[in-house]
């Protein structure tokens, strides 16, 4: 075979895998939105052969030969077939290069892990997982020996979440942050509360909020015609294909905030994937590039637009329309405020934009320890005890509410929780950058016009998929590398503001 | 491998197939149900990757390994996994007995022929169809002979929607039903229209339908946690698997009747489906036997039950619930004769229950001709116009609402048409069989009461989903053959007492 027959033998068999996968997309939807309950279980079934058929394709000894063959010219290789190529790679990687053995005791541990998980949380009993995660982190650290690190062996871990990210570039980060961050949580404090939550308390019926949910997605440009929205338990968005790209929301009816974030939060990750390049398509690349770069997406939208005084100066008239007696004492102001409430709180999901990075700290400090070695298993309810009485000043009193509230451990997902802020510190980067791209962006904001930040970020991020990384997507949008700076005086200008400090 | 050991790797095999299945089930209830639009094309491709997947599986030179050393040893398999290789050689036969170029010349002419037939239809050209259609009918003789045939060439057709039936069978039980269809037909339009439907044109709002067809629904004991409703232009049921059994149907603001018969018609298709026994999932026998017992229980519940005067007699009271102004001036009686309106139509799928078989017939005897040879495609306009006046006393004034209005023979479905009119004499005969097994079962309709109707279907019927062929299934539910006399006499009481013949 020729490179060029190769390369396309290349594409169509990863074209056939993403086809599976697609199927295995739209099953895992269907389950979250509405599936009777009764098939799930055989639906489990059906999903675990679609599964084993794009793993073994992945992993597969005519993938392996794709992959030397086409690595060895790479040069030669066209853009989008040398990065499909390098994609491809790491994922073979991270399945070839573990013992085959090792890694089904891994699967089987991992999925049990996950139950006894959800038992130990309801029961707030750690010592119940104890010994699970105990197991969990020997396989990650024998696993990292066989995929090799160079500095630190968490980087190998981070860099399968956010490619090229480590220890080195985050913790000055981290610590610059987290000390700005403390600071100003003190001095909100000391400020005393300027801000009620009462009116969100009111009850808005969920057709309304549907409502509302409807049109701040068509305001921010999703694309009905490639999407949809449903309610879930837990929102999330997913890429069914390139042209079919799915968000879901909550609705609470005693606190309308949950649907309009979630929503919000959700139309900012599917407008990243809307907006990637069709020249992707059935390629590996044709997707968001990182959960870092993902996250900056949806928190963007959130809390840089949603949260913004200039969004609710145009769209409070949008909720005053709906739900008209539930707003009618609360102003514009009052509303801001509200959405703007900040507190200490026990709950990752449930913190405020301001706090929220120190518990995602709080978790990073704990998988370093445990990767590299100086933190035991055993210690970690009163380790976690300890960071969250330093970070946010409270600490939880059982260990449902602390250690244990979280799933990413259970099956090893270590690596992933860094790239939550990451998303924050990347979001407040761009939108510093499309500030000078866009002067009066603020005033777009304001009319309710926000085609100009959609076309930016789909101009600098949005349509390169996989085909740029993160590190490059940062450099050629915003000129610089990834600096906390523009995070830290987002904060302390928006929350000066709010509390008069 | 031993026999066991066979038979485990076939099942096994046979699963996993059907878990492809499964996820290209749903692919299409999405596509149909509430699919971003813009996602269909890739959608389709995914579709494509799957669909061959479950032919290449169906086909493989390893499942006719299995069914050749199953099949040797049949006598000693147990019943379940015996008649599973029954139904896997029927499969591997349809396909593997013909040449494979030829195959794959007429599944793209088929495409082909299925887009031109639409344009066809809505220009009402029949000469642009005609060359398709020609071709379509000589690939279909064609494959006919390779797959042989014993008594009629269009037996074999007729075998893979119905498995058994025979032309010799089905000819004078047709004969028989039209006859007296038609001396019935004549005598109610002599006796002048004594039913109006001017109160089913009244506005009635899609929520409230909504409503009532998931009341009906219930009261057929349609399990809920095991299927969904949904809405859809042409209502349809799908199984996904045995315990995600869906159904949608079709709201019309303008008449009501269009969800509440299509609800009951898909719901009856659905019970059929629910009803099968658990111990023959992962079986290929997890299925509905044949298209015409299935249409017979879809036709039951539609006309049997849902167009009976008792079952009025207990839910009008549902239908004056959610819309007390519309039929406010309305009797039950009114009602019941509104739901049960005889005229003769040029459109088969708006047909009434006693004219709808005539319309079968008119396609029945094409087939044949079409099959055996001694009628030709350019003559079937006129042949349409002739025999449509013979039957139903009118005739089309053009072919889009003639000839061409059916997609059946565009993709070359002969032997489909007539199980929609056996399923309609199995119900009469089924609903003979269960009146002597439930006397009053008259009496429990009017109560509400469906469920030992239910259970004398599941018990005789549906339990058994491909274990027994059609022909057992009717000889043990009723203790006879197959006969037209019970929908004859069924439609004669019926339609007597409604136009007081």
């Amino acid at each position: 075979m020729s490179i060029a027959e190769t390369a396309t033998a290349f594409q169509a068999y990863v074209q056939e895998m993403l086809h599976y996968q697609e199927a295995l997309t739209l099953m895992e939807w269907d389950l979250r939105t509405g599936a009777p309950k009764r098939g799930a279980e055989l639906r489990a079934e059906a999903i675990g052969t679609l599964s084993s058929q794009v793993f073994r394709m992945k992993t597969s000894d005519q993938m392996g030969d794709y992959l030397e063959k086409l690595g060895q010219v790479s040069a030669d290789l066209d853009e989008v077939t040398r990065k499909s190529v390098r994609e491809m790679q790491r994922e073979y990687d991270l399945y070839r290069k573990i013992p085959e053995d090792r890694f089904h005791e891994f699967v089987v541990l991992a999925s049990k892990s996950e139950s006894v998980w959800e038992d130990a949380k309801r029961t707030s009993n750690f010592s119940l997982f104890q010994p699970y995660l105990e197991k969990i982190v020997d396989f990650t650290r024998e696993f990292v020996e066989y995929w090799g690190y160079t500095d630190s062996k968490y980087d190998t871990l981070l860099d399968q979440y956010e490619q090229g990210m480590t220890v080195k570039q985050i913790d000055p980060i981290f610590t610059a942050l987290r000390a700005e961050t403390i600071t100003l949580l003190q001095a909100i404090q000391n400020a005393g509360q300027r801000v009620s939550e009462e009116g969100f308390r009111r009850h808005c019926d969920v057709a309304s909020q549907r409502k509302l949910s409807l049109r701040l997605l068509e305001q921010m440009g999703y694309d009905f015609n490639a999407g949809r929205l449903d309610e879930t338990v837990h929102p999330f968005e997913t890429s069914v294909n390139r042209y079919d790209v799915r968000v879901t929301t909550k609705f609470l009816p005693n606190d309308m905030r949950s649907a309009l974030f979630s929503t919000i939060h959700e139309g900012g990750h599917a407008l990243y994937e809307q907006g990637i390049s069709p020249n992707l398509i059935g390629t590996p690349l044709a997707g968001g590039v990182s959960n870092g770069i993902h996250e900056s997406q949806s928190r963007f939208w959130e809390n840089f637009i949603g949260r913004s005084r200039e969004f609710w100066e145009y769209n409070y008239k949008h909720v005053l329309e709906v739900f008209p007696s539930q707003f009618a004492d609360i102003s514009m102001d009052e509303f801001y405020r509200g959405i703007n409430y900040v507190q200490p709180s026990l709950i990752r999901i449930e913190a405020d934009e301001l706090t929220y990075n120190l518990h995602i700290m709080v978790r990073y400090e704990i998988e370093k320890g445990l990767v590299d070695g100086t933190l035991a298993v055993k210690d970690l309810p009163e380790i976690w005890r300890a960071r969250m009485k330093e970070y946010l000043g409270i600490e939880p009193d059982n260990d449902s509410e602390g250690v244990l509230q979280d799933v990413h451990w259970s099956d090893g997902s270590f690596g992933y929780f860094p790239t939550y802020s990451l998303g924050n510190i990347y979001a407040a980067q761009f939108a510093a950058a499309m500030a000078k791209a866009l002067p009066d962006f603020k005033e777009q904001v304001r009319r309710g016009d926000l085609s100009q930040i959609r076309d930016w970020l789909r101009q600098n991020i949005h349509q390169y998929g996989k085909l740029r990384t993160p590190e490059e997507i940062v450099k050629q949008a915003t000129g610089e590398d990834l600096d906390a700076k523009y995070l830290i005086a987002y904060l302390k200008d928006k929350f000066s503001a709010l509390y008069g400090l």
